[in-house]
């Protein structure tokens, strides 16, 4: 395959298909036509404002959480929504706006709720070759496992920041130190439009570069990783291009990364621009 | 301001007033709606398929480039299209893709040619400081005199490679020994969609990294730079932010550069994903 193609195979979603969801005057979600009706029917109160939905929410936090989690155990309960998470994702314009309500996770595609994640390429070198650590995430994961991803890597719940939500996966996942994890260097975000069974999720990674000493080595605390193989670039490259070994958001992660450290050549690459700009895909009429 | 607004600033074209223009299959030019009956009038056989016009071009390269040349002398006579370069452009869907025609560069906006550009961030460090070396614009250029600049920076002519023209830019405008250009390390895109007086700038310029050595000393060559000036990156950051000392484009360059080398922390930048999509902007329907 190309790097082009797997970017495309990331952003499955027809976005046409999606129309923003207003909160408070927020764009936090992206409602997909064939999920509107069953929303309305769960007594969600939508109401059409041009291309956007408004959601006429209670005022009261607790009431409007209460709905959403109403209809979460609904949807689940129908077998629309799968992989109960236990776990509660905010619907914010950005992580800098305020939240302005709560949804299970498992239920998050449904209303399209814009996610946050945090990624970490580990780089060393061997022998004089760049080399970089990769996890192979548990079989036991509920998403893509046993697929390839950064050493470190992991959503950003509400209320954390994005480099303390670094520390704290890079300690779990890869039993890196907070010395070590600090000198980690934000370099950028990737961003994509994915399809899922039930809707769509619209995310934003932070990438940072963080290099290794040589002696490094990972474990893994939190039995989300399987093991950890160091593989030279060239390989990762490769795995990333022509196999589906690797998670479909982190191998773009990795494109990401051969483009800002020269492995890809614009002469030799006739879709360079198309990969810059396809690594950061716009979430339809969102702010950020 | 802040940079967001600089990226802003930048892409000054309502898109929504361009069509794509195709020729032989390729998208190949962005026409204002503004500029579509001033065209037809000038003999441009320009034909409505939807959201696109088609030129029906004689099939012969040198006849379609006389036609555009006859056009932009006539709008040049009528002080439509000022500062003639007497330097080609061509018509393709991007630098891997056959050339389509030729057109002089001052009316390029016109038809809405993309452009391809190359810049150079050189930097060094002095006293354990990163600093980067800039250029002052010849006061004679004509577009944007006397702006700071990238230490090497030009637009790519037709037939020469990306990296070939960083080689010669480097040294026309810097003196960069080939062998020192040769270590500049591709790092990605910033595109852009600029309004014109009578048309849009829609181009891709390719950015690289070359890290030079604390004695080396730029010289120009050509004529098209007064002073280099090497300073601490605080400093740049600050003059891109909240002057108008840079070209416009050369700003957001530095603002590609800022994020990629962590300058800029998502924690402390509410605009931070807005940023990194903000340098890629997209040329609507244009393959590349």
């Amino acid at each position: 395959m190309t790097y082009l193609a797997k970017i495309e195979q990331l952003n499955s979603a027809d976005l046409a298909a999606y129309r923003p969801l207003i909160l408070d005057g927020d764009p936090v979600g992206l409602i997909w036509r064939d999920n509107l009706a069953r929303l309305r029917d769960h007594g969600l109160d939508l109401r059409d404002d041009g291309d956007r939905l408004i959601w006429y929410a209670p005022a009261d936090f607790a009431a409007r959480n209460a709905i959403l989690a109403e209809l979460a155990q609904a949807l689940a309960a129908e077998g629309y929504v799968r992989g109960w998470r236990n776990e509660q994702l905010p619907l914010l314009a950005n992580l800098h706006r305020p939240v302005r309500a709560l949804i299970e996770r498992a239920a998050a595609p449904v209303i399209g709720v814009c996610g946050y994640g945090v990624h970490v390429n580990g780089t060393t070198t061997r022998d004089g070759v760049p080399h970089m650590w990769i996890a192979r995430r548990a079989t036991t994961k509920s998403v893509e496992p046993g697929k390839l991803d950064q050493i470190a890597a992991g959503g950003i719940p509400y209320g954390i920041g994005v480099f303390a939500n670094l520390i704290k996966e890079s300690d779990e996942e890869a039993a890196i130190p907070e010395t070590l994890a600090r000198q980690a260097r934000p370099v950028g975000i990737i961003s994509y439009t994915a399809q899922t069974e039930n809707g769509i999720r619209a995310d934003t990674l932070y990438n940072y570069d963080l290099e290794l000493p040589p002696d490094f080595r990972p474990h893994n605390r939190d039995g989300e990783v399987d093991e950890f193989l160091c593989l030279p670039l060239d390989e990762i490259a490769r795995l990333v291009r022509d196999s589906d070994a690797f998670k479909q958001n982190s191998a773009v992660v990795v494109i990401d990364y051969l483009i800002r450290h020269g492995y890809l050549k614009p002469d030799d690459t006739p879709d360079y621009p198309a990969l810059c700009r396809g690594i950061h895909h716009r979430h339809p009429q969102m702010h950020s």
